[in-house]
C-alpha cells in the first residue's frame, strides 16, 4: 500500500509517500480501506521527532485518524463486515491506504456524511468530548471558553458544548474566523490580542466568569483563563501550543476552588480508548446523523501531498481540519 | 459571654480575651454552649490581617470548629433538642463561649469522645475527606502522599485514607513526627529534606508513583508532587503553607493526564457545607465512633490562653491539634 514515511525528521519535504507492506489484523482487528484521513499537531510534532508514536503504533507512518471501509476482520473480531464504513482513532499510521485496530474502537459513519467529512470527526469530536463531560463534567447553562477555537479541536467543542446546552466564548486571532465561529453558535468571539480580552470574556458569560476552558494554548493564555475562571470552573489543558512553561499563582486556584485536568488521547491504553468510542457513540452519534455536529473540513488534498497540507497547518490560516484522501 | 477578639491585626499578643454580646441563633439556627474549639492556621492568618472573615461571619472573633451543647433552638429547628452533645465548623465565632449555626451544620458526637477529642474532629476530618474523596475520588487499593503530615488535616488524612483501604506517605521534617505517623498507619513515613525523596516516595507507593497527593504546602512541594505522581493522579491544594506562586510544566501534567484541584472549606455557601456535614456524618461518624479514626489532640488550653495557643502553633513543634476548652 502507499503511506507517508518520515524518513528522517525535519520540516515537511522529509515525508515521503512511498509503497510499504500492508498491515496485517489481529484476532480481535479489523483492517481497514482508508478513503480519508486528516492532519493534527501531533502529526507535525512527530514529523519533527519532538512525539515518538507510542509502543505498538507505526513509528514511522504518522496520521491519527481515518475513515473507510472494512477490508478484512480478525478471526474474533464478529461486530464488523467487510464493506462497513467506519471511523476511529488510531495511535499512528492513519496516513495510509491501510490501517488495523480493535473493531471495538470503530464507529459507525451515519449514512449521510461523506468520507471526508468523517475523516474529519475522530480526533477533533472524541478529544472534545471526553474534554468537556469526562474531564471538565460540563452541565447545561454553563458557560465554556474555547482558545483557538478555529481548530478542529475548537470548531468541535465549540459545537458539542452548544449543542449541550451551554454557552460558549470562542476565540480567535483573526477577524474572519470570529465571524465564523460566531457563525457555529459562539455567544461571543473576542479578539485574544483585546487589550480588555478578560472583561469581554467576564461580560458575555453574565458576569460570573467561564465555568469550564478548554485550553489548546497552555503558558500563553494560562493568566486569562484563571482571571476569567468561575469559582469552581475546570480548566482543561488540550494543547500547548503557547508554551509549555508558566508561573502559576496557586493561591488563585484555592481561592477559586478550581480544577486544573491535563489530557491527551494517544498514550491511553486501549480499554480507556475503547471505553470513550464506546461514550461517545451512544451520546454524539445521534447529534453527527442529525446534522447538529457539523464536521469543519477547511480543505481537501490528496494523501501524496502530505507535506503541501504539513506546510498549511504550519501557516495556521486554515479553519477546520485539512483532509487527506487516498486514491 | 466571652470571646477572643481580633481587636487590631499582628502578633499573639493583640488578642483579646473579653466579654461581647451572645449571638442569637436564626429560625434555623442553633445555639452552642462551646465545651471546646480548636486552632486552625486561618486563625493566625485572620489574626494578622491576612484573611478576613467571609460576609455573614463574626468580623473580628476567630475560631473555625467546636464542640459543645445545644442550648437554645430556632423555631423551624426542629433536628436538635438543648443538651444535644454536637460538634461542627463555622465560618468564624468558633472562639468564644457560644455559637450559632445552622442546625444541618451540626455533627452529633459520638458517646465515647470527649468534649477535647471532639473539637479536633471538624475542620481536620472534614477537610481530609471532603480533599480525599469529594475531590480526588480516592479508590481503595490507591496510594496517597501526605505532606505536612503532622497537621490536624494531616493526621487526619493519613487516617481516614488508611481507613478505606488506601496505603499512604506521609511526609514530616521531625524524625519524632515521622516515628509517629508510622504508629498512625503510614506505610512510610520519608524526611522530605532527603536527597533522595522522590526515589523513596516512588519506591513506596511501590513503584506506579502516587495516586493522590494532599498538599498543606504549595509551592515548596510542587515540584515532588508533580515528579511522584503516577498517571491520572490527582493533587489536592489545601494550603501554602510553602508558598503561593511556582514556576509549573503544563506539559508534565498533559502527560501524566494529572487533575490538580484547589480546595477551601471557609468561603463555601451553605447549602454545599450542609451536604459536605451530611456526608461526612453518613460515611465518617461511624468509623469515628467504633476508634477506627481517633482525632489526634497535641494539648489543651485554656479560650483565655489563646494567645500562647498562637504561638505554639508558629513554633510547628505539635502534632495534631491545639485545643482550646472554655470553663
Amino acid at each position: 500500500m502507499k503511506a507517508i514515511v518520515i524518513g528522517t525528521h525535519g520540516g515537511p519535504d522529509v515525508l515521503e509517500y512511498r509503497t510499504v507492506p500492508d498491515p496485517d489484523p489481529g484476532p480481535e482487528e479489523v483492517r481497514i480501506r482508508v478513503r480519508a484521513t486528516a492532519l493534527n499537531r501531533a502529526d507535525l510534532l512527530q514529523r519533527r521527532g519532538l512525539y515518538p508514536a507510542p509502543p505498538g503504533a507505526p513509528a514511522d507512518v504518522p496520521g491519527l485518524e481515518f475513515a473507510g471501509e472494512v477490508e478484512t476482520c480478525g478471526e474474533r473480531a464478529t461486530r464488523l463486515r467487510p464493506g462497513d464504513r467506519v471511523m476511529g482513532i488510531v495511535a499512528g499510521g492513519g496516513h495510509a491506504e491501510r490501517v488495523v485496530l480493535h473493531e471495538r474502537l470503530c464507529l459507525e459513519i451515519p449514512p449521510g456524511l461523506s468520507w471526508e467529512a468523517a475523516a474529519a470527526v475522530p480526533e477533533a469530536f472524541l478529544t472534545a468530548f471526553d474534554a468537556l463531560f469526562l474531564r471538565a463534567g460540563l452541565a447545561p447553562g454553563e458557560c465554556v471558553l474555547v482558545n483557538a477555537a478555529a481548530s478542529g479541536v475548537g470548531t468541535a467543542a465549540l459545537q458539542i458544548a452548544r449543542a449541550s446546552g451551554a454557552r460558549v466564548v470562542a476565540l480567535s486571532r483573526s477577524a474572519d474566523k470570529r465571524r465564523r465561529l460566531s457563525a457555529l453558535g459562539a455567544l461571543a468571539a473576542p479578539d485574544p490580542a483585546a487589550p480588555d480580552l478578560a472583561r469581554a470574556i467576564r461580560d458575555a458569560s453574565a458576569g460570573a466568569g467561564v465555568d469550564v476552558v478548554i485550553d489548546l494554548l497552555g503558558a500563553s493564555a494560562w493568566r486569562t483563563n484563571v482571571e476569567v475562571l468561575a469559582p469552581r470552573g475546570r480548566i482543561v489543558l488540550v494543547g500547548l501550543l503557547g508554551g509549555a512553561t508558566t508561573e502559576v499563582d496557586l493561591a488563585a486556584l484555592l481561592i477559586k476552588r478550581a480544577t486544573v485536568v491535563g489530557t491527551v488521547l494517544r498514550s491511553r491504553p486501549l480499554e480507556e480508548r475503547i471505553e470513550l468510542v464506546r461514550r461517545f457513540g451512544r451520546q454524539m452519534l445521534p447529534l453527527l446523523a442529525a446534522g447538529r455536529l457539523q464536521p469543519v473540513v477547511d480543505r481537501t488534498l490528496p494523501l501524496g501531498e502530505a507535506a503541501a497540507a504539513h506546510r498549511l497547518m504550519e501557516r495556521n490560516a486554515h479553519f477546520g481540519k485539512i483532509v487527506l484522501v487516498t486514491d
